[in-house]
């Protein structure tokens, strides 16, 4: 493994771009791309460059709003979707043209004209906003500094905030800020996923409206889609402001044919003045109220967010901003690069999540076009554990979207045959299935196993049995009942429960019988819906009945999910002494990496046909290995160095979403220079574009994986015993790393060092777990305890070993 | 199991339409459709009708010449085909619309109009031709009788001829016969197959001539498809013949917009007299000759056929069909229903099959455009095992097309990764693959091995080792060479060879691992490798040295084979003692039958997705049970009556290809009820519709398979030991049955009744032979022996019991 040279200067808070380069502008989009998990857009320039497909794609999303076309199969089946869910690139608002001179002599500030002397933009994730400083002069030797500032509000959903000052260095005279709404856009990047086979997407938004008002210095564009029909809006209000207080003129075209709206404000500036223009911009759609509603509501929204002003906006987000790194940061001393990188990450995550309970969080967030912003199981099992721990609030929300669509899981489970229960769609906007290719869509049935997790995780991380009661219940109800009639008891297999034709997370091994990961994630959902039953009955009976008589829960259905608990059957192989990936892995051909050349050693279904790939005993991604590590409990440490020795072998990690999970199990195996090896390339991954494509979006479930790899890695945290544990590690290139978790109430801060390990609570709400195995408490806000490591930790051996060593004294608080 | 009622009066040898319904017309051009292998026309009308989607389909098909066009697919894999293949309906010659009358008062014969006086059209299986009588009266009182006769011309595959005869009841005047060249036509049943999903196809034929030309009485047309780029060319010459040799006039015109090129033949007709108009079609394409000799190939071809005259053109299709029949027939006494299906079923298959080697037999011969005209497995496993113990030049013309497509085999081998070997498509008409769905397309890599099978069953029941020589070895190493890179010896599996993720023939059970069947075809295929190779080496050394060469056959690889051959894998379960479809079988759900209302128990995947389906355990179609009837050396008789007991309660029958392979191997088990039942069901399956879908084309393999039935089935011939074996039994509703084998040059009929078996030499090739395992020879030409049944079986019982049968008496040649 060899690592990168950081793109970005290496700095803890900032990612910097320190020159403009064409070559570079598409992947830089998605580094600075913003988001509030509703708004999205890409880090695309006020100037409004005509890039080429190659070069760039201006990129401005909402969440959960979303185009369809119908699919075409060579043949089709039963069962199989009839039309294509695509997050639709929306109309632009950013564009804001610096035109200097007069008509004779007009200069538009271009970067690829005039000379540049002076350049700088940055993402400023401690404050939450994108800021640009050029310093150039014109082509006529005029000098202006420019500097932009830029965000999507975390206070106000539908708004995105952009200003942009102009000082004028050597001279006085007309400036004019022309200010563009553009509404002729269309999906570009579905050529990034290569299997796809739709033909060019096309303008998909039929306007409807399209305003420019020089009174009132504000556009409006609505428009409504082809297929879909569904209706969205966006409005720009405008406040010039500029030092002199001059007065200046406005003046608004539109132009239908092309879907523009242009305000152009004339200014008379002077010399070592600054003229600024704050855009207060706003989006919204028929997803969240009528469509008849929707420019009033843009317009109450602009207003009040132009009343609270730029400095108040800008206060609101660094507040949101301070309160998500109290809880989610992680600090690590000693590696800057890394430090950076898994900041980096965490905003990324923090600000793709969707978060009003409708919408779910794409598997490259907001970012980019990529994977047709369809949500995953990335949304479950990488991120929202993340939030689970750090920032419940956000980890409610997305299960919120995924309870709003019980009702289309539903209607799936019909289509599949079950009478009974919820089948979530493998990839999904609206909650309807969208994969095209069932073996490897709607065949990862796990994804009911995945949400379930995710729901049982959050309650019992937050100890939230009022979600339990009010939606966990129902969902981890729903989608047992799939698992309960999936599969049979079979007398083949000693009456054990088997599960057949499904695919686990790993994408090389396809229609499958007895997926290791699928049979442990379903028995684990049984067990959930269980637990969900006594828990909501025990804590009110009321809500209990209620609950068995809307979803017509019957006798022997729980007692059959009992049984199914018990007789889950496992593939297990006598010789190696492990659990293989489903039934048949143990057949396949022992896999020869060398047949593949290099440069084909990414998504072999590119390459090679599916049967080729299915044949081959390897693995693309983690999928046992991730059930083992969800469900460390369940094994000892021996066996799991067995399966991931094994499992090691056989992985070929062309998935984004296996190395931090490798990484995790190492660190608990005790292999902890294979935990830094494959967690340092995790952490980068996105900031250093290891998979030469994040022109297209964020890896989100990498992102999160990361800290993944911080907290249950090295840091050791598992709660899968119904109890808090850490098994606390440090690799020796650190000086030390600190992060913060919540369970259930307590907020515990975690410093690492070469020495110990430091438990502290920060609020007070005692706290109980275990470390190694041994029990812990801390009771008073602020109170400390240790754990020796390194040095330490061997002098406490010797002492221990010769009864010279007094244990409790050690783990005092202090 | 009903039986339906006959839908044609029951007679031995003809098929007889004896009134035209509108409503039965679809269904009746598949009737009477009419082919020589290369050539094939629907049973269509003279008149022309124009008749909408549902109710009728101009079909002319030249076998092998095909249209392409781009396959779309949701998503995209490497190896999955981006072209499809569909048959080509090719402009149409046969109209010929008769108009009575002048200019003032003309009138055309329709049948729609008028009054139909008498009808009749008969499909004479014995003859080889159609003919129809129709005695008209026209609105106007005119009353004329119409004769037409049409055949495809067995001695030259590019001529089809139709005679058209009118005569003039009650009336003196003009007549007028139009001849057409129809070249307007597209494919329609693309809807046939409700999974295909394509739009509508559209005109393929891009046309580069039209004429008609009214001195030499022809029409030419001369087209190429706008994606495959073939090229085809279509001729008529007309010769008119009337009693009282009047001089005709002829008007020629074209319409190119139209496509139309039309010959006017203006006649006086007197009172009583009889005029005619004899056709001479043909047509050819760039697949047999460059595109500039169409023209005077064709020319030639007619002109040939005119001089040869109808008269003589009849007496060589009779000669072709006596010849056929002498080899061929099955004589049912007792049963004249079942005595017309299986002779239906004769002719039809026969007359199907492509026969110059460089074509093959689509799923519905040249009948249709059902499965866009595709080759499958059908042909080899179902349709050539008649034709190799019958008419061997009909099987060898099949193989050579196997042959001829090699070099394709070979390169779709290599994209599916292996690097050897030759792994034939699934369905094709260029040899290049076209199933655009891989789960039950190229993933049915039994393909191999059923080719593979059909080549070594030609060649060691003709005894044919030129051929061996000359192609077949070739065809076996090749198709052998893939199965020994597609699995591995498993530690898993006690070190025995398995295959993983292929489809066996059952479509309800894909990618799965172990299928029996296809385990089975495979080892037997490496075991015909090894015996081809050995053959040829002992054959002709020098050949055996230049195969080796040409194929660059390893050292190693016959080992390999070897070790493959006695390695190999079959799935068993201990409890029920049989053998599962595949690994996973016996892991699936019991099927429940009653949950599927009975509209949809047909295709399930048009109402089920297929992940319900795979989770079943049931099956569409015999699959293992074909492996053990072909290979019923390897069991015990009580081992195939456990695994047909066992496959008789998961077998839903869905597929046409079923129901007969049942019936045969219940015949071998002594299940002779259902065997008849079987039997019966299968031999009037498309006579009498059972399907309701006749008019998409015939069931080739089905009308085989009831070849199969008598002949394999009642009669009990095997050949898979080596050697010739009968196993004779009678249904007890029949008087006795007759057919003949050929077997290594002797050819052998045998005559059955209640009370015995009569086996009689043909000609004078001494045979050996087992009957019931006892060892019998026939030396001479004419000579007989005797096997006893019914009474005269258990008295030859009674007394062997008591000593006092002698035996060889009853055997001996009388």
């Amino acid at each position: 493994m060899e690592f990168k040279q950081p793109i970005y200067p290496v700095e803890p808070w900032v990612i910097t771009e320190q020159e403009f380069k064409k070559e570079t502008n598409y992947r830089n989009e998605t580094t600075f791309a913003l988001s509030n998990g509703y708004l999205g857009t890409r880090g695309t320039f006020e100037e409004g460059y005509a890039f080429t497909e190659k070069e760039g794609l201006e990129g401005n999303f909402i969440n959960g709003f979303y185009e369809s076309e119908n699919i075409r199969y060579g043949e089709w089946n039963f069962g199989f979707p009839l039309t294509s869910q695509s997050l639709l690139n929306l109309p632009n608002m950013k564009t804001t043209k610096v035109v200097l001179g007069d008509d004779q002599g007009e200069e538009t500030f271009d970067l690829f004209s005039g000379e540049i002397l002076d350049y700088s933009r940055k993402l400023h994730m401690q404050e939450g906003y994108v800021t640009r400083q050029v310093y150039w002069r014109s082509p006529g030797g005029k000098e202006v500094r420019i500097s932009t500032k830029r965000f999507c509000s975390f206070a106000c959903k539908n708004l995105m905030v952009q200003s942009l000052a102009v000082t004028a260095i050597n001279f006085t005279g007309k400036v004019r800020l022309i200010s563009l709404l553009e509404g002729k856009v269309e999906n570009h990047t579905r050529t990034t996923n290569p299997l796809v086979d739709y033909g060019p997407f096309g303008e998909h938004l039929e306007g409807k409206r399209l305003e420019a008002d020089s009174e009132k210095e504000s556009f409006y564009y609505e428009g409504i889609t082809l297929n879909s029909g569904l209706s969205m809006g966006c409005m720009g209000l405008h406040e010039i402001r500029q030092e002199s207080k001059q007065p200046h003129r406005t003046e608004g075209k539109t132009d239908k044919a092309e879907k523009l709206a242009a305000l152009d404000f004339i200014l008379e500036i002077e010399e070592g003045e600054t003229i600024s223009l704050n855009k207060y911009l706003a989006y919204t759609s028929c997803l969240d109220m009528k469509k008849e509603e929707m420019e009033g509501f843009l317009h109450h929204t602009l207003e009040t967010a132009m009343n609270q002003g730029m400095d108040s906006l800008l206060k609101q987000q660094r507040q949101y901003m301070d309160s998500f790194w109290e809880k989610a940061d992680i600090q690590i001393e000693g590696d800057t690069a890394l430090q950076q990188g898994i900041r980096f990450n965490l905003f990324h995550i923090m600000q793709a999540a969707g978060r009003d309970g409708r919408t779910g969080m794409g598997a490259k967030g907001l970012s980019g076009e990529g994977y047709e912003g369809h949500y995953f199981w990335d949304t479950e099992m990488y991120v929202l554990p993340v939030f689970a721990y750090t920032e419940g609030k956000l980890a409610k929300a997305l299960l919120d979207y995924r309870y709003d669509t019980l009702p289309q899981a539903r209607e799936r489970a019909r289509v599949l045959g079950h009478e009974k229960g919820a089948l979530y769609p493998w990839r999904t906007i609206n909650g309807e299935e969208a994969s095209t290719y069932f073996p490897l869509g709607t065949a990862q049935y796990h994804i009911n196993g995945d949400i379930a997790y995710a729901f049982k995780l959050y309650v019992d991380v937050n100890a939230d049995d009022e979600y339990l009661k009010e939606k966990g219940a129902e969902v981890l109800v729903e989608t047992a009942r799939v698992w309960a009639d999936v599969g049979c008891f079979a007398k083949s297999k000693g009456g054990k429960y088997c599960i057949c034709a499904v695919t686990g997370p790993d994408e090389y091994n396809a229609i499958v019988d007895n997926n290791f990961y699928t049979n442990l994630m379903a028995r684990e959902n049984l067990k959930s819906a269980l637990w969900a039953l006594e828990r909501v009955r025990a804590l009110d009976e009321k809500a209990y009945e209620s609950l068995v008589q809307k979803l017509k829960l019957e006798e022997g259905e729980t007692a059959l999910w009992q049984k199914i608990i018990e007789k889950m059957y496992f593939p297990y192989d006598e010789g190696r002494q492990v659990y293989p990936l489903d039934d048949g892995f143990m057949m396949r051909k022992v896999w020869d990496d060398s047949r593949i050349p290099p440069e084909k050693r990414h998504l072999l279904y590119e390459n090679f046909h599916p049967l080729f790939v299915y044949r081959q005993r390897m693995s693309k991604q983690a999928d046992a290995i991730l059930g083992m590590l969800l469900y460390s409990n369940y094994f000892s440490e021996e066996e799991l160095r067995r399966n991931y020795d094994f499992y090691q072998e056989v992985t070929l990690h062309h998935s984004s979403l296996s190395t931090c999970i490798f990484g995790i199990l190492a660190s608990q195996i005790g292999y902890h220079e294979e935990a830094y090896t494959y967690f340092s390339q995790s952490a980068r991954m996105d900031l250093d574009d290891y998979h030469n494509n994040f022109y297209a979006g964020i890896h989100a479930a990498n992102m999160a994986g990361t800290w993944q790899g911080i907290v249950f890695g090295f840091g050791g945290v598992r709660t899968n015993r119904g109890c808090l544990e850490f098994k606390p590690s440090i690799p020796g290139e650190w000086k030390g790393y600190r992060f913060r978790i919540g369970y259930r109430g307590s907020i515990v801060e975690v410093y690492t060092d070469q020495e110990q390990a430091e438990y502290r609570l920060l609020n007070d709400r005692p706290v109980e777990f275990f470390i190694h195995g041994k029990s812990m408490k801390l009771e008073d806000k602020g109170s400390r305890l240790y754990y020796p490591l390194g040095r330490k930790k061997k002098v406490a051996e010797a002492l221990q070993e010769n009864h010279l060593y007094k244990e409790e004294k050690s783990y005092e608080n202090v």
